[in-house]
């Protein structure tokens, strides 16, 4: 079947890492839409396997290589039709150079698009916080992207913050996002006073147990900004 | 690559209609599921085409049949392993007798189920009164699934007052939910005074419009009565 709408893409994601976190990325899809009816928007089509092993365990070498799962969702996503892939999920994307070759897609680069977002903010940012998995910390994904745009990345300072924000972000996996509010507000704050101008919810399930309101500079949402990347691209291919 | 869980059910959402409806409903379907980690969630395909027809013209004879693009979206969820579907759309529903024999796979019948659900209230549902689109209204769709349960279903009185259901759903579509709250809170008022001792939410952009506090008897909403059976199906399959 054809669009009506003119539109020729057809977003891929690949989610469930986690679920809620995919359900999340979707709603913000929708809602950043811009639209009147229902066939104003997006051709869609959602891999959720929540079965991917622990992406933070694989990279701390202590889980199996989440690799095949996402060679093979993103397999059902191009056989689907899907013409561009987004994962809504950052520590994830430590993979994307293992699948980028064989996918046939092109993957929208979160991280990427996050660093080169940050760039566009008024007053510039030069130094910028990270509140992410301790896989996501250690595969130095945020790190290598904004060194690339001269942005200085500022992390907690000792790993018993890191493990707290790690904890918060379990929380919010288990359905209790109420419970991650107070660590992670207070990991922000840790942040700002090492100098960040912005703090990255660099796990797709941190803005769901952080309020934007709580932080005392631009908390980026990657997913945010990934949807608004594929709007755009969307509606002028 | 087999699930690390057990779970042998991939759940498939034919979706899109709309996005937004969609979007809730996975979010419903992952909040609904017991589990600790991503691990314990259910995996999922969804195929959002908001392309798709709209039903309501087509049920009027006013617009293309749908059938087909119901058809397709059927045929990508089964290639991608889905092993029994769930169509988050009421008037959806009208169309599943065209589709069944040709899906090769089960579709969970959500109003079938609501009206199943109706009859494990307490105390019993003798009458239950419906919001949903024209479309819906005149397929008779939940006319006819509570009268084998032997409940009598009421609806607006006028054509007027339905037009303004009508509308109100298509100001949640556009994105405005705020905007139907008023005639949505009205309308589900005057069915109560017509005898509903329960109020369906009998398209999937109510709920999002209408508060349940906003309802003096329960207010049934079918998406959570979907996801419901989806979880309990799969956790038993």
């Amino acid at each position: 079947m054809t669009s009506q709408t003119g539109f020729t893409e057809i977003i891929g994601i690949l989610g469930g890492m986690g679920p809620a976190a995919t359900a999340d990325f979707y709603t913000k899809l929708v809602s950043m839409t811009p639209g009147h009816n229902d066939q104003d928007h997006l051709r869609t089509v959602i891999w959720s396997d929540p079965t991917i092993p622990d992406r933070t365990e694989a990279l701390l070498g202590t889980g199996p290589d989440p690799t095949p799962w996402l060679l093979n969702g993103s397999r059902v996503l191009r056989e689907a039709g899907a013409t561009v892939i987004a994962i809504p999920c950052n520590t994830a994307h430590a993979f994307v150079p293992r699948i980028a070759d064989h996918v046939g897609l092109p993957i929208i680069h979160m991280i990427g698009e996050v660093a080169r977002h940050l760039t566009t903010l008024q007053p510039a940012v030069r130094t910028a916080g990270l509140l992410a998995t301790t896989g996501t910390v250690q595969a130095g994904l945020y790190q290598e992207w904004l060194a690339r745009y001269d942005i200085r990345l500022v992390l907690p300072a000792t790993t018993s913050r890191q493990a707290e924000v790690m904890a918060a972000i379990r929380a919010v996996k288990a359905g209790k996002p109420a419970a991650a509010t107070a660590s992670l507000t207070d990991a922000a704050r840790q942040l700002t006073a090492q100098g960040a101008q912005a703090v990255i919810a660099g796990c797709t399930e941190i803005p769901l147990g952080l309020p934007a309101d709580d932080v005392e500079v631009p908390l980026v949402d990657p997913a945010v900004i990934l949807a608004r990347v594929l709007v755009r691209r969307a509606r002028t291919a």
